[in-house]
């Protein structure tokens, strides 16, 4: 049970939450790509195409907002470290009743940066959720997940 | 189209994004709740009962980290107004491969507070993915949406 | 000059900053406009025009970052109140060696909001040239002043 | 025409908004420095002497405000990295009828800090908008702009 | 013991922390005063009054740090709510090993500003310890107490 | 006197406050303690034994919101650097009529952590100030000092 404890990373052995020394891991390139899906009506998506797609607003808007969470992932989740990010990247692919959010956050730093990618991607669909909620009360956000990670 | 236009409430007649004026609507209680789910294994279920759910440390940096989240929510969804946050209830229930996660934002003000709830409820759900990322590679945030919302 | 003291209204009569006290001062509906401008040179215009305008993306990224700021003016001019915007309106004029900013705070609250416009307009100025800085060494911006103040 | 949208660094090639990769640049000394003006009238100037100029409240809470907001010069400008500053210096210039702003702001970084000595020089002369607009309807901030860059 | 369980407003009836629900109490004016000191060595206070004290910028910059961190209470404090306040003020007394510090905080709001009078006179605290720790290794932080409230 | 002036290293020599630029100091691993002591009644320790320390959740939220400052030090404090913390630890001891908080931040840095440490203790104790205030209204937090450094 102990071994279970020492198996998170963030809870100290009496099962405390705890921030990791990270102070003696080496700076490294490391990157980390994610994705989720905001699922909506076709309608919706066809709706979008006519008003906002065009002009590419809607996903600049949850683009931008993405790019500002993942700068400020240490403020949200906790036990996080502040890291400085060397890039994110946020594209979105539009289906016939969903759109895929795709982000890839990257680092030179101790520590990765997963947490940075899911937090963009997250961060994206509300934004888009934010926008289509009201023409449409069926969305529902899918799939948030990690896809990739590397580390140079 | 003009009409699918006007139905976005956050893109003006020529498809740009805009914040909407909120200035003669009254002011009212109002509540959202929305939820998620964070899928994992069923032994990442059995160890966090083992080292963390008795003392209840991740649940309880959740909470928190999706508390401060909503009272931040202006700050991360772009065209959200800033609304003062009568209270925010956050709930997980733990199941055989998941956690679900229920949340309810509270207002009194001139707009709704589903972002509040769906950006506490995701927040909660990266929190606790990042404290459980280390024992487990196979987790999935699913089926964020709006579940119940009040106006009185 | 204890008179000129007590002009300045963030000065108590001894010189020193303060913030005022708006508690007896009723909520109205206030509204505020600001402008300034980017000069630049003509063939950034036209670069813009070329690379960026048809999709809108530089305008839009300003767009967003300025309603962001003007969310936030409490926290960067330090003797600001906090207030609930109730909208904040960005529109840009693009001429021959310039883009012209227009902003429109407003408010339903005790105090002004002129802050709030010219952060908006400020920091809108200041992506745009953020965005153009690689193409242009040129960029002034000017004339940031408010336009229009109301109060109902 | 591919060649104007390769122009500007934060431009794709499809003329969309991207954060630049700034992963391969090496660690260096930068600093740039920026500055504006604010104009108003003589008579202001004269008050500012005889109320405030000799204590001097005025202008370190303008150089506080600087300070502050370049340090979070990546939660405003929606593009920027979070880089982390040497030093911030702000540095006021009383004329008969404008204050000049100086700044200059240094780091050892992968990128420049020309954002982040403008967007000093712009806060700063915003804070004294603010402590002076209740004795003068007639200020405007101009000439914002970058003086000098260095790299070593 | 439950009913111990019930004094404590931010835990409910399980013991586990919460956010209270303000939604019915009604606006009132409140406001709310702390106090603390920095205890120093008679030479530091004496070395202020020559380099600092005359021209007033240590307390200035306090005075600002304590305004900006009294207005952030709700970010800080995480079961605080956001509250819009009408005035923060901040007075320094020195003494021959000390320097006293005593704020008050005010809002019209549903619930009290203890703890913005609190944080305000704790990160002014702060802010002094910061600026005289390079002379002084003795400095200690004592007596942060809420010394007044009113409700009208 | 001048040599007074230069002691104090966040003022020039005309006794303005200026931020210190550290471009020039090595990047070391740096540490600083802090502590400081919530004083209540016996009977809110008892109490807190009863409702909440079984479960932790009073502690818990103090170390959350204590790490989350720490990382924020910079924007609370005007002129301290921001910097990438290895870590933060928070601990807390119970005493018949006190608690104790104990903190440790580390940095690899160009400068020293004391601050991180400090306001780490400081909102901890706030924090738990805010969760008892409705049973105790005798609190006094104390001793609030820096109680070891350490650089390598």
């Amino acid at each position: 049970m102990s071994q279970s404890h020492s198996s998170f990373s963030h809870l100290d052995p009496s099962g405390a939450a705890r921030m990791v020394d990270v102070g003696t891991k080496p700076e490294q390139r490391r990157t980390a790509s994610a994705s989720c899906h905001v699922r909506c009506l076709p309608t919706t998506i066809e709706a979008l195409r006519h008003a906002a797609l065009p002009k590419g607003d809607v996903l600049t808007v949850a683009k931008i907002a993405a790019i500002q969470a993942a700068k400020r992932t240490d403020e949200l989740i906790p036990l996080c470290h502040s890291l400085p990010l060397d890039s994110v990247q946020v594209d979105f692919l539009i289906e016939e009743d969903a759109i895929q959010i795709h982000t890839t956050a990257a680092t030179t730093a101790k520590t990765g940066v997963e947490m940075e990618a899911l937090t963009a991607a997250s961060i994206a669909a509300l934004t888009i959720y934010d926008m289509c909620k009201a023409v449409d009360k069926t969305m529902v956000i899918d799939g948030l997940r990690v896809t990739k990670k590397t580390k140079a």
